[in-house]
């Protein structure tokens, strides 16, 4: 249920009706437009009457919300949201396509260093790089843990780059949170509904992966379990989802994307490296990203791929990032977007 | 097995390479190319020592095939194939974006004369439109069969575009070939090998589309059959997935395209429309695919989308129809391809 | 629309009913019962209103049919089809599990008699053995063709069991329908519709195996297509679909026995052979078909499968069928089913 | 590696060979067999040269290991794995048929007492309940938590049955492992790595349900990362996977039983009620399920259904479950298992 009030309302009747909505048990969401403001209603566990709360002073209509999700939908918020970093100055989800550069995973101080002077001479925005790593195996690398988060650190330093890296359970969301810009939860956490609810009382944006299995629906659900603790700082990321075909590890589902927009106002990001699992895939794959209108591309960029401790067959070089970032630049220019 | 001759080889020792292979029992392809000319083996029930032909005068080398086809593959044929089209001079698999447009069904000469102006003004390069229409239940509208066919020989005439059209079976596979100036085999008739053979005993191109679930490798099987009769002007087209998601029809595999042109020389279109089933999410997808370097786009259009007697939800308007090329062109000039 | 009779109607107001239809301009198909009589409609573009038959003399009720399909699904047939062949005196559909077991391909007279001698004496009802192969390599063996229908014939006449072999397209079907108890259509040929329609054109039980990718809606709708021509003699048949899973070939989807069974009042059969592809799977999935109590098993057997020309490892020997139909007998008298 | 000891190996020989291991940095896992010992290497980025551990004094013998996980492998232990409950005395993974049966969530104490009775009288051997609820929505029923766990071991103190409920972090997996005699992981939560290395700390059994795109392999993997912590009571439980069919929530994959019976030692169980959703399919599948001889059963029984919290529609009632385990105990006289 969301309750749009008076253009012309006044605080006493905003509160008059957020206390309306505790009374009854339920949880009450204000949401301030640009133009009007409205309440959004959640942990109600079927639909309301309309009328409950149309007779409240100050209340211009309420609407039934048809999606299981509310604070992710476009009923809700009508307008993009667009996520501002400090660091950097970056607005994520607004008409710049952002790109998310660097390697799988932090391997020592030289090697990060290294690669985040290259991708930001090549033109990326926010470097990427694991910390805290996801393994299929429990024998397989698992990353350095909390020595890569000060790795990260100094690398912003250094360069200005913001820093995006993935946490994995409560104890690494709190030194992720502490170190990062962009707190990642990735496709194997996207139903870790502890992980979503902690990740939803910090201040810092959440990039949120779709699940490898995840239909459209299920994906905006978790994001609303972040946004319903209060931190509306989401953007989601799609990343290939689990089909019968070979050749490539996933298969990237651009249809996705305007999908999404038009259900959500979340900004929507694409992996074409994890989708693919594969180098020269991944340019064409960017590529038609920026042409369905993504907000942002998040690429694996290491530039000594047979070294890489994970995933070097799906990275680029950074000269390959650079020749990718200017056809993507010129693609912005019939598009619409800046890079 | 493909057995690469020397440049320098006689004609007298090409043909006494294909009698060497025919008096084993196999098939032997000729495959002339620009700088040396191979012969494929097929028929072969298990791999052949290359040994058996190396010997022979005038080979340079014989090469195991590793993929289970062979026609369709780069092994076979490195160079693109470019299908020209005599109406209209078209050169399908070259560096021009081509555009199939058109009604999902030829309804009436007036509907189909009338979309065909406004595809062609757009600048739509062939025109598409059901005669014979597959259709998941037998009670739905199947096409206005043979008529309709005459209809689209009309509207070839008076625009000047060539035109496509589906053959479901032998029969108007027959009337196809009369009429049309490719012959498309939908995704329902994708593992039909006689329907398969039989087009490959024709002199006209086809175009085969992809099924809903088929892997790469099983597309390519399909496309062998065609090219094992003799028929090399075969094109492929993409046209979504079979997948859990919800919100869209299918599931458009843009994966797929930088796939299959590593490992294939056919040209790959691309169709938006019945991938995803939805108007708005035609043209975003369209761009993708130009994106990934498809080599052409087959698109719904209908300028009464309401009263169409199919698929009407995804169809274009002309006017977005015309507005989407305009984007294409200024995309392919940044891209590299022309339209 | 379904019009249901009155049970004291009359011969001339069935007909007068029926007359009606056709004035209309759409299909009747009557409909007789055990103890009430019903005329289906088809052919409607949309939903027709009950009260335009309801005012009929002799109709009881006119019922709109909710479902794509009409005359598979519950709503036309409540009492389920039992196909009674001709051959062997045996009833599909009713309350003894069918056993159709043979080889995959008829690759001799020699190897099939002696199959089918062992496959009888085995238990099994019925013999299968594939004349005409839908293979995906042209290259693969495609079957004898005829001369594997006159040895399936000569099978027939020694052992007494009926025959059951696939049809591939419209040749095909004509010599099948002239050697073979039951035509099998393929999961490559669900889709062809052309195929379909001439099937129902014919007075000969027809299996239709489920396409890879295709939903219990779909599957009944190819069986409509048979149906829709005058064949009421169509038994379904399960043989797996395509998911992600490694392992095995397909997943079998035992789900899919009491759903159909649940929508439909045809006989549902289960190819635990071809879904599988493994020798060691077939019987513990063969116990689970009969326990969801599917209406027969078709299985794969050779007695020396290592020299088979197809599908040799997924094929039991004849002592593990004889084993495996002992067993299903046994569980027959929990379950109450014969064999 | 799977380092194999002589049978007259001595204690001083093994304690040598995994010092030998440590010193290498690697991981020794000691394997008592009935006949003979093994010690298992774990942690080794890459395969192991057999010679170096065949000259240690005692070894018989050391292989490699193909399959990515070890532990849970064939390979590394070929006996069955039998978890024994202390209450009840239930062996787990043995020729027991063993069904868990109860409410999907602990509602109340008077209902899961009530429900807890009925179950018994029917037949179960394990009271199932959840405590801690993984919902799709941030806004359904998360299920009363703590005071659930202490309403389950007041059922178990009055009924006698073990308990099982799901931990979903590490906050609950405290408390789960207090109450519970089996700790679930549920589907959402395969790929949680903190969250089953941490179950792999405990010493209690853990079933671990499939993801519902987990592979086969995935599947053993999250059990490799409990036993590789020391846990070794793992069952496994199949869920259903997410395909693209509809009418049931998921596809239950009973292919799935005899694969992983054939690379895993561990106990696999089958939960019919979440992968189809309907109540009047479970019975069936779960006959299904006993007939590939799945080592268990965990079935949603609630007696008044339309009143429950979660998951009403798929559950069974008490005279419901006690008719299925009438059939599935008849059935085992001839399938070989007890119940």
């Amino acid at each position: 249920m969301l309750i749009v009030m008076n253009v012309a309302h006044t605080k006493e009747q905003l509160s008059g009706v957020v206390r309306h909505i505790r009374k009854m048990g339920f949880k009450a969401h204000v949401l301030p437009g640009v133009s009007s403001t409205a309440v959004g209603i959640t942990g109600n566990p079927r639909p309301l009457d309309p009328s409950l709360f149309e007779v409240l002073p100050g209340v211009k209509q309420a609407v039934t919300v048809s999606k299981p999700y509310k604070l992710a939908g476009r009923d809700f918020k009508r307008a993009d949201t667009v996520i501002h970093l400090k660091q950097g100055g970056l607005a994520i989800g607004s008409d710049t396509l952002v790109i998310i550069a660097g390697p799988c995973a932090v391997e020592s101080e030289e090697q990060t260093l290294r690669i985040a002077r290259k991708v930001k001479k090549a033109g990326a925005h926010i470097l990427r790089g694991g910390a805290f790593k996801p393994r299929t195996s429990p024998y397989a690398f698992q990353g350095l843990g909390l020595p890569a988060l000060k790795i990260l650190a100094a690398a912003r330093k250094e360069t200005g780059l913001p820093v995006i890296t993935e946490a994995l359970d409560l104890e690494s969301l709190e030194a992720v949170y502490k170190y990062s810009d962009i707190i990642q939860i990735g496709a194997r956490n996207m139903t870790n509904s502890s992980l979503l609810r902690e990740a939803g009382r910090l201040d810092k944006p959440v990039l949120l992966k779709r699940g490898m299995a995840a239909t459209i629906d299920e994906w905006l659900m978790s994001a609303e379990y972040i946004l319903a603790e209060g931190n509306s700082q989401v953007m989601l990321c799609e990343r290939g989802i689990r089909t019968f075909t070979d050749y490539t590890r996933n298969t990237l589902d651009l249809n996705a994307v305007p999908v999404v927009q038009k259900l959500s106002h979340l900004p929507v990001l694409v992996d074409p490296s994890h989708a693919t699992g594969l180098r020269d895939k991944v340019a064409p794959l960017s590529r038609a990203a920026a042409a369905v209108r993504a907000h942002g591309l998040m690429i694996e960029v290491h530039d000594r791929p047979d070294e890489a401790l994970c995933d070097g067959p799906q990275s680029l070089l950074p000269a390959q990032l650079k020749e990718l970032i200017a056809q993507l630049r010129a693609m912005g220019k019939v598009l619409g977007y800046k890079l």
